[in-house]
């Protein structure tokens, strides 16, 4: 069997994410299975490298499949991009070691969150800001960084149902500054929880406008309560921006 | 009688353009009568500075209309862009001389053209570029660009009616130039018949890539007819960017 690797580019606007629990055929993932049993004959599962919320975007996903295709990775690669809607696009295609696992292989990630700070939305990038008007004092929320920073157990900032599974995560950087007249914040972990970037994101905001205190991080973490934390920005705002391996 | 002049921009994906003759109401200029209508309860038309074609877009389209109403500029603002579908946004409002006209005071306008010249099409700005994968000898787009610039009948670039309107106009410059990963033409003129720009870029793409010689210009430009000319580029890869006055 061959292990097809792909970095995947797209504009989550009109879908329910990279893949949902329960009956909903409108993911990332389904386009791909059903575009990939297509294009083989065969019954392919693709594994992305983690999920994205619906509306999320991801300039680069991580995923790979596997297949008894004997197709030269440039013809399937065009047939993909041609099949494929236009909101998603394979930027690269490569054969991958038999055990390289998207999701298991994976060291870290980084995800960008862009913030809209003026009076108007923007009308050409509108699905891919979040339009917050209000003043943010952005060097408040880049002290704010500190306390998030390392090894922490983030269940304040996840929406997880309770499951056994460990909430520990690291944040190896936070960065925020201004481009394309937004505010943008970088994140790079070892691994996020479920709604985690958004909930940060929503939290560091209302610091950044003062409807919270920066000194309040500290208690917000070690109780371990979702309701503490700020709110949860919106999926349109987040891109996936990479996965790193080995 | 108040004169109001206002800046806008706009995704013009889904619209029939900026105005049109017949019966769609599906334009940009109808979407502000009937909110203008709606805000004054007068019976406003909009004065655009020019139409754009179905898919084209605007950076920053010039307007102007009457009123008797006495909101300030900032409500009327405020209320425009609360009402408008966000493919559009009102960017500034401002009051102007009675006698301004936003299409006869024009002076010149510029236009933007935007090439994705790689293998993939872009993800984001998918609406907002042509996608263009062959190659391109911007080198021999550029020198094309001389046999273009100054006055000149234009009527081989146009697909206007015939009528007895002049269809002489200047071209002050065509600046051609690699950004954002795109291959970009920027056309500043006097004024532009209808098509023109569109013409004018599909021709120059056929002498990027090779099918027309540059040589052709000459003999295109001499013939007046709209058939030696090169293919009309699609209206989602053209942005009106720049209307000036005195």
């Amino acid at each position: 069997m061959r292990n097809i690797k792909i970095s995947i580019q797209y504009d989550g606007t009109k879908y329910d994410g990279w893949q949902k629990q329960g009956n909903t055929k409108n993911t990332i993932s389904q386009k791909f299975d059903d575009l990939l049993n297509k294009m083989t004959n065969e019954n392919i599962e693709i594994i992305g490298s983690g999920r994205t919320d619906a509306g999320v975007h991801a300039y680069k996903q991580i995923a790979n499949f596997y297949t008894n295709s004997n197709m030269s990775l440039f013809q399937m690669k065009k047939y993909i991009n041609n099949y494929l809607p236009k909101d998603i696009v394979v930027i690269n295609i490569e054969e991958a070691d038999d055990r390289f696992h998207s999701r298991l292989n994976a060291k870290s990630k980084k995800y960008l969150y862009r913030i809209c700070n003026q009076e108007e939305q923007k009308v050409f990038e509108r699905n891919y800001v979040y339009h917050y008007p209000k003043n943010l004092n952005i060097e408040k929320m880049k002290k704010a960084t500190k306390y998030l920073i390392g090894e922490h157990d983030f269940a304040s900032f996840s929406t997880t149902k309770k499951t056994k599974k460990s909430t520990i995560r690291t944040i190896y950087s936070i960065d925020i500054f201004y481009e394309n007249d937004e505010i943008r914040l970088l994140y790079h972990g070892n691994g996020f929880l479920y709604n985690m970037v958004r909930i940060l994101t929503g939290t560091l905001i209302q610091i950044g406008e003062g409807t919270m205190n920066m000194d309040d991080l500290k208690e917000i973490m070690e109780s371990k309560e979702r309701g503490k934390a700020g709110f949860t920005a919106p999926g349109q705002g987040l891109f996936l921006v990479d996965v790193l391996y080995e």
